[in-house]
């Protein structure tokens, strides 16, 4: 069986991603799961909600692609440009669908709304398509068929799109194609750059069979390595089985985990299993560590909470920091955080804690605790450790960074 | 004067955005800053490490636009098909750029790690390019002439291409195309849906002059709108503020800001001239208020932190919730987080308070109290207030609703 790949298109429409006020996030998801079917997505492009734009992107795309997605352009405020235009090019005309004008009028009876013109107008479309319902809002999606090519209008939603794609598309391209299965294998590496692991695993990637690629994806000072294996015989998962194991051993001593999980998922996980508790108490990265725990479905099992303490005030209140230790070593010390981490565990009775501090800029910084300065404390009963680091990035970056870099800090502080 | 437009078009290059693993964030802050400078992007088009896709971007983008930025596929482990790719596009030959090298030596000393083969290969160029400096990594950027076609390649990790925008992208494209100068002017609201705010506004909109458009930004349940007009004549500014003002009265009951401002940027602003504090202690947004009001430059001047109070214990033990009001109204209600409220801003002695409970899934609903269920409680001396909302999307997103939709309330409660 040939193992060539169904080739895809995404087409996004909408000046708000041409003025950049809007970050195009659908793409991402969308290759994510296109690829899990074993479709492969080879380009992505974006217009402006101008006819001729839309037109020879859709000629150009269905040149190459045989599936041609389609999000944005179909909004109450949308300015009827790409709805039309797809009549036209499928030559097709208007009709009003009863199901998706049922759906207006009872989405906005739930809301208890008036109804007016520009929302009716939700429920045309081109009687030449496939209507694809919509159970998150009130714009229909529309699947055409063409010349051998499958287009697929949705709205840019991304809350509408992904009902569109789980229940609609997804199962119907799969049916439709009958994509060359692919299967993916994911670890997650920390504290080593990607060059370095690059020269430490580039012989094993030369050695990969030709069905199996790796690819780096690094986010927030972390690593992922994924490898993916394309094909339809029977060998290829136990020979990928194989290679991510042999994959496990070069890395070892940086891995976090051998699943596609976050760190914050990877720490959630080691909590749960072990019924342990945790607390946090922030300064520098300001409730963002508290963000990424709770992120995760579940969490309030083993995460107990705790505090930002942004003043030094709060941190002696909160966490009994003595005043001593911050007048000795400032707020941004080992001494501190380390108190900071202890006093929240035993406020709040917790097996482990967490505590920042640190400056992340702009400003702040001073020559021995320059811009971009963090430590991390870490508390368990009768234990107690310490990280620093130092960052190099803006504001944002710096916050990732430090959030990141602690909780990886927390989980080797767990498991030992 | 004739208002043409530059036109650019954005290439992003790499596998890693096609497998969908990274979120292109680039394009959307380079198509604001080529929009501020008065350039016009009109695509943005992704394509893999691949050396034909690559090539055939590099034709068709060019026979439209009049400039082609490119970031991506020059990292130390990106595939080396860019930069030789490129070197051969433009018809040069490779040389290695002594700056660019000491930039890589300085890197690398600083980080005191040995500098691996891999590492000097990033200080290689095409000698038929300018050479854009690379202050933050070890990649320099490159600037091609073609056929009156400027072409810039910038790496893809965000903070090394915004500085090289910045410091060099920027002022250059504005010397060599002098673009037709551009001015916004935005505002922020918040508590009216997209499609009934155009319905009030929609023939301000019909009204508006030729070279003055208005766009509808919504983000997390509010909706900024941008008037930009596009124009060198004296009078244009004059009739942009005057529009500007037209809208501002036509929206003045839901106008959280009348300035290009985040949430939280306003709020810091309020509180800053008022010198007055805040504090917070988060249930069901586990710290993401916090992180929102910590992300603005200078917030510890009037943020003096809180605490994530998920259990019940800690809502007592933190902010001196009464046992029996828990007991009796559940931690979802407006009773608790009312108490979260007075009990946060009396121990950290702030003058505001906000706090938050709530259910934001996928799980924990119940028929009285569903998911997306959630209750804001603010406080001050000698007054409380409560805010009730149920939004109906993913756990991410309910977190984001609702944390705006709180910071909103506070703003509300801060001045009235």
């Amino acid at each position: 069986m040939e193992s060539r790949p169904v080739i895809a298109s995404i087409l996004t429409i909408g000046d708000e991603l041409l003025i950049g006020q809007t970050v195009d996030t659908n793409s991402a998801w969308m290759s994510q799961e296109l690829n899990e079917i074993g479709v492969w997505v080879h380009r992505r492009v974006s217009v402006g909600d101008d006819r001729e734009a839309i037109w020879q992107a859709l000629d150009e795309e269905s040149r190459q692609a045989q599936i041609i997605l389609l999000t944005g352009g179909l909004g109450p405020t949308a300015d009827d440009i790409t709805k039309p235009l797809l009549c036209q090019y499928f030559g097709g005309r208007m009709v009003v669908d009863p199901d998706a004008l049922a759906n207006v009028k009872h989405i906005f009876e739930m809301l208890k709304r008036p109804l007016i013109e520009r929302n009716l107008k939700q429920a045309e479309v081109p009687d030449v398509c496939t209507v694809i319902p919509n159970r998150r809002g009130t714009a229909p999606g529309m699947w055409f068929e063409k010349e051998g090519r499958i287009f697929v209008s949705m709205p840019g939603v991304p809350y509408e799109m992904k009902g569109m794609m789980k229940a609609f598309v997804l199962p119907r391209l799969l049916a439709h194609f009958q994509p060359t299965p692919v299967v993916h294998r994911t670890l997650l590496t920390a504290g080593i750059g990607e060059s370095f692991l690059a020269e430490r695993i580039h012989e094993f990637e030369w050695m990969l069979p030709k069905n199996i690629k790796l690819a780096y994806l690094p986010s927030y000072g972390m690593v992922r390595l994924r490898l993916t294996g394309r094909g339809a015989d029977a060998g290829l998962k136990a020979e990928l089985e194989a290679q991510f194991n042999m994959l496990q051993q070069l890395v070892a001593d940086v891995m976090v985990t051998n699943e596609d999980q976050s760190i914050s998922q990877v720490l959630g996980k080691i909590l749960t299993e072990r019924g342990q508790t945790l607390s946090s108490l922030e300064s520098c990265t300001g409730g963002y560590i508290g963000h990424l725990i709770t992120s995760i479905p579940g969490s309030s099992r083993y995460y107990l909470g705790g505090g930002v303490a942004y003043s030094n005030a709060l941190k002696i209140s909160t966490a009994d920091v003595r005043p001593e230790t911050l007048a000795a070593h400032g707020a941004v010390s080992r001494e501190t955080v380390v108190e900071m981490a202890e006093g929240i565990r035993r406020r709040t009775g917790s097996d482990f804690a967490i505590a920042t501090s640190g400056i992340l800029g702009p400003d702040g910084g001073t020559p021995e605790k320059p811009v971009g300065t963090v430590w991390v404390g870490l508390s368990a009963e009768g234990r107690q450790d310490s990280s620093h680091f130092h960052f190099r990035f803006d504001r944002q970056r710096n916050t990732e960074l430090a959030a990141n870099h602690g909780l990886n800090a927390l989980r080797k502080f767990i498991l030992g």
